[in-house]
């Protein structure tokens, strides 16, 4: 019995929702523009039934179907109608969703909630939509049962544009989660899916008449157009457009796979190497672009197209002579120009089939008309030109969910601060929002929910919300609620990494896993990039620990601002003292329940340091505690040796930052500062 | 920051999973009839095969298909085979699948495994699946990767009938529920879904002879045909028989609703009440029933056809003259020998339909035809008295899930024990197998797999392996890795717990609400029913702490060994003392976290006594330890009162019970046994 009995782990959870949520501010993501609390509550209870007046149409009608489907699911509760009975929540749109959405409609709602019963208007269904998300939102548990509290909403976004880039080349992301991730989407009130459907590592959108774009460059896993169409209509029901992007000249290795002759250089090419790119001199490549395109814009309804145009690599025009001769030809200066040539010309094609040409800051050029739209990836400043010169622009800089950043930091950039902060009114209009962008280098299926969300919610509401909306503890606050709302919506941003962690350890047991796992992040920016040798695998197994781990550890959080509270009290806060104790003694005592895990397998090998690193700032922190706490000083030599462990656990291992790093290194160096 | 960052909950887990599993015994179940382990491993690889040789069936080729999802699932590796290599893992089936699976095909295999390869022969493809299903079983993490052990298997069912019964009708289960537990019957070997598709509260199989049996009697959930075809074809490729159950003369209020003219009392009826049974008296219920078991035995393939039987309340007969009438012109004694009566007449119909009747211990009567089946509910004498009468039999008495049985218990209960230990080997020979029963009073979609799974895993094991396979520690320990395997097929008898804590609790932090749903069970036998004042209503919620509970709390069973362990020790194995510790300060500590998410919730301030009473366990499980430890006697007025502290706790609260009641008593009454 000795043998098998293990105590694995202990493992402790700081929360700041300990308190349920307080009446001042409810657990609404994103903020709406106005909320007027009133007294008492709506009961949600069995009998609970919804109505719609006004305008009839299938979406909405579908809408409150997926609705009380969802409140059902949130509270448990299998409604039963009373025949006869007043609903509990009407709703009435005075017009129902345009066939195909359009950019600039409007998307205003007021709900009303008293004790007796809920309103919701909108102009248009797809306000009443959005008033619905909110309705879900404001439901909760109380002693009394499940409640939506007193309340009158007026709500409308602060921009027009509120999309989610999901690149779905290097890793193809299936149809049923890229559903769920528009469910979510619509739960945040985001109206536009941005879907990158070429670049190097696959073309994923069927063409009939090209089929050798999918037959030969994608590995097989694409959308046939059937598909494609199932999903526009599934994001249309949830008022989402949907925005081809097919990258070019450049990221476009998997359209020449099957036609070489497009190319700037000779083939044949394969999907894993080589950086060809369109051959923008050859008027093979137009007929080619005027044929996919016509065939394109029929296939998706919106009226933007996106063609990419970002990271032109010149190395195929610069060695190629013809291409050399035709750049001198024209009295063009730079391969810039070619691109701008070819972006004159793509315009062209695209306007012709009745469709608005977007791209990344790289095709801004006078040139090209002002209806033309500008996605800026490369900073704020670039949006602000583009606005200067004319031209109505997006922002994703700041919003790369693949760079790992906190929430916080995505929170911070406003399309409407930096250099877009002095432009004019009618400059400023020509913002028209952002997006924020799951680039897929590091994601599959089963991961790429947490990639994107929770952190997604909060980039929603700096769209959507008013501009002062920014106090950060709130928006982690609210942004843990709806992390829960949207895995009732099926996402699996928390869900799955239990798996995971399961799969690394092959045993049922995996809390002192768990305690690790809690406190990692992946490395940040490019540096996975960086880490790799040579160019990057892109049908590598991504099943160990950086695959896991959230991007933003709510426990290093939670541990950072604990030591802070305890700094600012003069460490005289024994409440946040005892808890700081608690983890510390957690992670001292993790690795020596953790480390014959690690070694069992092939797939935690390599976390044995940090898990290590772990042990060791528990250790220091909690010898940090003492000599406070005795009102010794710290001697050098032990200082001296804390401090190398410190720098030592601040460098990645295994992909892997330890995020408890710095806290702890607070407590060490906080004995000089103590005034001890 | 002090009020609003709470220290919730220490969650402290003890695991029998801690170490690797032995080279001794491999994380099979049910365990195969023959396991000889080699040396060294074969290693599973991007690069890993499968290729079928021999008889080429569609069902396999599917099941390969599944088998390869699964492990890509289970190891998170992408499989990429290498064209013109040798197969990882090869396939030979002598013979496909029958069109309808027969009783008692041959369902063996063998499987041998080395360090450079698999291969995998049976004589029928349903012994292919079987094997495959050991593979996946195989396949662990090791310190070099996925592998799966050199071993030679050589496996058979000991039994051919290996059924789960899954109740549709008190609760409706929506087909795709019902095939994530085909998934996970099929992972066990199970053969037969037993589908009770009627019952008093809903009617669930369409019927467009009779459209009134779900148009009226099932509140509009039921199956459609198409939707029966499709879950068979799902089931066949599985190797499982679809058995369908269409419960009469009992049980049938459903299908009096609309039908009231073949009830033996005055209608109308509602489904929510009443207890109208069919009259056996009448040429009508015979016209009706030609017609309808004519339909249904074109719909369901099966040779085998359930009609229930169990459990007539004869009160509408006895009150019925025209039938107690036919009952003396009958010359019949009682209400028995007219449900004998109607057995004969029905066993006619059925058999003209070319179907082999089964039924429940109730139609036993010497009057029947040898061929028919006996299913017992009431007994294993019942059991053995049909096998004595020439009757084949199946067991079901010890396997009801419904009845929120320990697993062990389950484990214990063999088909060939009791009353039939003494039958001859050719009435042996008559006991088909046996069933699990999921009776669906209170279970819904999202808390049904918890009730079936992973114990259900247990009773397929008895059904399939050796007889002498019984050691509980073994089989819990094989039961924790199966259970992870049923999570990765998509069952969430695990994952949907956390879901509805966090609805009751309303917050994102849960981890107090966990520590004490860890260590509670739903009452026990049908103790629920006779909490509640009046009949069932079927309709209600099932969101309490009751409905999220697991059958078994792990925790306890853990704590309890501990205890046990602590005790046999002679009170000095000081690692197991300090383990014990631990969890009593964390059930001591608990409660002050935890009530107030109680009192903010209407759904868990029912669970206000529970969560006391498990502090007040933790306080007296220390003191008796302290006590231990200094070698003190208990005062007599302090072990009083710690004797009615655990007198309190073992009575339910909300229907739950406190499941380390009993090892806390072990402790405090140690110390008169342990000598102090």
């Amino acid at each position: 019995m000795k043998n098998i009995v293990t105590l694995i782990a202990i493992v402790v959870l700081i929360s700041f929702l300990a308190s349920a949520q307080s009446s001042s501010q409810l657990n609404l993501m994103p903020m709406p523009a106005s909320v007027q609390q009133g007294s008492g509550q709506l009961p949600i209870m069995q009998s609970f039934s919804v109505e719609v007046t006004g305008t009839r149409d299938p979406s909405l009608d579908a809408a409150v179907q997926r609705f009380t489907k969802q409140l059902s699911a949130q509270t448990g509760i299998p409604f039963r109608p009373k025949a006869g009975s007043a609903a509990t929540l009407t709703v009435h749109a005075d017009h129902g969703l345009e066939p195909v959405q359009k950019l600039g409609e409007d998307e205003s709602y007021q709900l009303t909630v008293t004790d007796s019963g809920a309103q919701l208007t909108a102009p248009t269904a797809l306000g009443a939509l959005h008033g619905l998300e909110t309705f879900l939102q404001l439901v909760t548990i109380t002693p009394n049962g499940f409640a939506a509290p007193a309340v009158t909403i007026k709500d409308q976004p602060r921009f027009q544009w509120r999309g989610t880039l999901i690149d779905v080349s290097r890793h193809f992301i299936p149809i049923d989660v890229l559903k769920r991730n528009l469910d979510g989407m619509a739960a945040v009130k985001m109206n536009v899916l941005h879907w990158h459907l070429s670049d190097d590592q696959g073309f994923r959108a069927e063409s009939k008449v090209f089929p050798k774009l999918t037959g030969m460059g994608s590995d097989g896993m694409f959308y046939t157009q059937g598909e494609i169409r199932d999903l526009i209509a599934y994001a249309h029901d949830r008022g989402i457009r949907v925005l081809p992007e097919f990258d070019m000249p450049g990221h476009s290795r998997s359209w020449l796979i099957g036609y070489p002759e497009l190319a700037s250089g000779p083939g044949p090419f394969t999907l894993e190497q080589g950086d060809p790119i369109l051959d923008p001199t050859r008027e093979e490549t137009y007929k080619f672009l005027e044929k996919f395109i016509a065939e394109m814009a029929k296939l998706f309804p919106d009226a933007y197209f996106h063609i990419g145009g970002d990271e032109v690599d010149g190395k195929q025009w610069d060695s190629n002579p013809k291409i050399q001769e035709f750049i001198h030809a024209h009295g063009m200066k730079n391969n810039q120009d070619l691109q701008a040539y070819f972006n004159q010309r793509l315009e062209k094609i695209v306007a012709k089939n009745h469709k608005i040409m977007v791209g990344w800051d790289e095709i801004l050029h006078p040139d090209l008309p002002k209806t033309i739209v500008v996605q800026s990836w490369r900073g704020q400043e670039s949006l602000a030109l583009a606005a200067q010169k004319g031209y109505r622009g997006l922002l994703s800089y700041g919003y790369y969910l693949d760079l790992m950043w906190p929430t916080a930091r995505h929170y911070a950039v406003d399309p409407m601060s930096g250099a877009a902060a002095n432009l004019t009114p009618e400059q400023k209009a020509l913002i028209l929002g952002g997006e924020s962008c799951q680039w897929a280098e590091w994601v599959t299926p089963e991961n790429v929910d947490s990639h994107i969300w929770p952190r997604n919610a909060a980039i929603a509401e700096r769209l959507w919300s008013p501009q002062d909306v920014t106090d950060v503890n709130s928006m982690y606050t609210r942004m843990q609620a709806v992390s829960l709302e949207l895995e009732w919506l099926g996402l699996i941003h928390n869900g799955a990494r239990e798996g995971m962690l399961h799969r690394m350890a092959g045993t049922a047991d995996i809390s002192s896993l768990r305690v690790l796992a809690d406190v990692v992040e992946p490395v940040k920016d490019y540096n996975r990039w960086s880490d790799e040798k040579g160019p990057i695998n892109f049908h590598a197994p991504l099943n160990q620990l950086i695959d896991a781990a959230y991007p933003e550890s709510d426990t290093a959080r939670a541990f950072g601002a604990l030591v802070q509270q305890f700094v600012q009290s003069g460490f005289k806060d024994q409440a946040a003292e005892a808890q700081i104790r608690t983890w510390l003694m957690l992670w001292r005592n993790n690795d020596a329940k953790l480390h014959p895990l690690l070694q069992q397998s092939s797939l935690l090998q390599e976390d044995t340091p940090i898990s290590q690193n772990l042990a060791m700032l528990g250790a220091a922190g909690l010898q940090a505690l003492d000599y406070l706490d005795k009102g010794l000083p710290e001697p050098d030599l032990w200082k001296t040796q804390q401090l190398a462990v410190i720098e030592q656990s601040k460098k990645p291992v295994a992909g892997l930052l330890l995020q408890v790093t710095a806290p702890v290194q607070q407590l060490v160096e906080a004995n000089a500062s103590s005034g001890h």
